[in-house]
């Protein structure tokens, strides 16, 4: 019997999109279990604090039992190593973004040969949403409820209207 | 117990390069078999015969038990389906590349929702290896000893010298 | 009072696919007449005849009296000139798009100053569908109604089955 | 009679360049009116506050009657719905702006579908020339004398001085 | 004293433009000499044949005492070996050229360590201009007198006049 | 007799990477003297002061009596006309780079005519490496001893002990 595949799908999820629950979804069709990482956000200040940003992952992918959700502060393959994956899952929607990632799983390959990197195609819909995008529009009153999921819609108003 | 993954890797392997082996390598890290599907060659007028592909192909991944190699002429996801595949896997080394296998995997989601298009980036020498560079440089008598198996590197120089 | 504007969508709408139709409407918004300019296909070998492809865009816009379709062969500024137009309308997908079109664009200012051509995006639905895709994918039979309008599926239906 | 066409033309215009120039001309072959959406900078701290960056648009449009320069806080959307615009111009330079300004055109139009975006090519002498490297140019005492407008190359020099 | 540095400029120049002239001065600014090297089109039919194709590069530097034209046909770093270049100059022009180009340059380098590939942009009002595109405005009558030299243009008008 | 070739080599080397060993390599090719400019980080906080970036690339090159490594505030044209340079070498890695790079390139021939802008593709195996990743491996512990010269890397593990 084979051991179960594990994949980290890693992120700063500031907040979870419907793009990245479309994500979540697509992993568990190449992974027995997905450990998303929530990471804390190097430099940049996250509008949600890191155990917001968990708790809402942990809201959006409920009652998924393959699913796990954590945060992680260091290098991308020691949390793979950890949690005994063998796959990191990223999203591509962009040439922008391609470049960038192609260059971090060149980086995370040298520094854990046995990790690969896997890259999906988000849903066609979801191609144009990005946590920046959803908190910029959010911030001026813009209608994002068909962009994250319900739980998220509720925190996001809490949290501008203070 | 669940059904074994099984993922589908195509191409024209106008001869298959080492660029082409090593996604051969990375796929069985995703699948627990996987289908390499030579493609007839659309309205271009290929080097090397189908018959002569797929035999090439074979002899590269000549031992690996997990690995089937096959002609296909028609649709990716009839392919997909008729082998029991959930997975197709593709190769990126460019932004080129990229925009063209995205458009491919939206229209194959479309297609066949539940066959999911993976994309995993090469090995770092080969990210400018492609069977066309190869058939020019071979072509013109340079050393593309380092870019295809032995076997290939053989047919390509009677195929050349005739 | 000031003249109508005129806007020139062209391609070779081999065939014309959803993504036309949708580009089409969203050229009535920018002029007030807009002429679909169908090319004779410099080189390449089109499955439609001129004829067909022409008559295929004029089956699709039925009814819309501010939509002109006509065939051309030659310098799009000189048909642009010839109709009075001021815009050429070219839709953008994906960023190989953008730099051919961008070349033209930057070609056309130079042989016509007074003629601007305006990029606009498709729907999102449509971003991954080309005449090409269209072609191939209905070559092996695969389902592509919701790709094109009823017309010219049954149109494709009949040139392939032949 | 129809409507008068009103297009937006957003930025933030920190100082406004020679290229924006050109686009603005540019927009007016599109529409009756422009009006010229003066951005504050949400997060980044700009050189020219929000009213200079406005009274320098001001002075480089200034006689042209049918535009209109204002500044704006919030959504573009809503600006546009405001004063009336069905379209909203931006420009196009390189492909990194491309897939952003794709990015917002599909989202603004998912807020207001009434809105259409259009991307125009900038006049090629103008095509590297942007808000960021005037300032960065200017800051060292470089000469950008052809790069805007006199009445900002004033400023400018005031601005730096101090 | 040091050996002079030789730069080979490979292309297939059909026919030679306003860009390709300014490439070839830049390069003389990098090198002693500049080897012109005019490659059979391998593949595709050029409008011009390659003699005639030396002829108008030859025709177009005439008077530089550094720059030597001549026709090649197999692998370019053989060439640059033959004629003593170490530099390979090309221009850049698009994203589209980036990855070809350096892709090439990597299989050069692979092919011949000691010849190093550097890449150039040419003059603004150039970057548009593509031997490609001045046949295509040429053969339908469009004015390219200020993309190509005087001497291409004759033999331009005259070819297509056949 | 003609002057010696010079090259300017700028960057922000925070810290120097074998990356950009390898383009100073390089750029020995192309002149006869390089000199690789340091520049203050013009709004970023570099990890390594200004003195210390220079001196870590001067234990890089030691013994290269060619090269010469100096600190620089202001416009890189303004350097290299100090210094008596010609040229000014850029490595190219990505497609991002390409469109940041060739509008510095055109902005700085428009500042200086007589310095032209030479791009050269890294070695293979450095595509991947930037000072940016190379800080954020090092901060969590990962080694990074493949990408870094032994000096820089002694250096490093300092600096991120603090």
């Amino acid at each position: 019997m084979s051991a179960p595949r594990v994949a980290v799908y890693p992120g700063s999820f500031d907040p979870v999109t419907r793009g990245h629950e479309d994500l979540i979804r697509r992993s568990l069709a190449l992974a027995d279990r997905v450990v998303v990482a929530v990471a804390t956000a190097g430099g940049k200040t996250p509008l949600f604090g890191l155990e917001e940003r968990v708790a809402l992952v942990q809201a959006v992918v409920k009652g998924e039992t393959r699913v796990e959700v954590r945060s992680f502060d260091g290098l991308l393959v020691d949390l793979a190593k950890q949690v005994g994956a063998t796959l990191i899952v990223r999203g591509l929607r962009a040439v922008a973004d391609f470049e960038y990632e192609f260059q971090m799983a060149l980086m995370n390959r040298q520094l854990a040969p046995g990790v690969e990197t896997v890259f999906l195609a988000p849903a066609l819909e979801f191609t144009y949403v990005s946590s920046s995008l959803v908190r910029e529009v959010a911030r001026f009153g813009g209608d994002v409820s068909g962009l994250v999921h319900p739980a998220v819609l509720e925190t996001l108003r809490k949290k501008l209207r203070r």
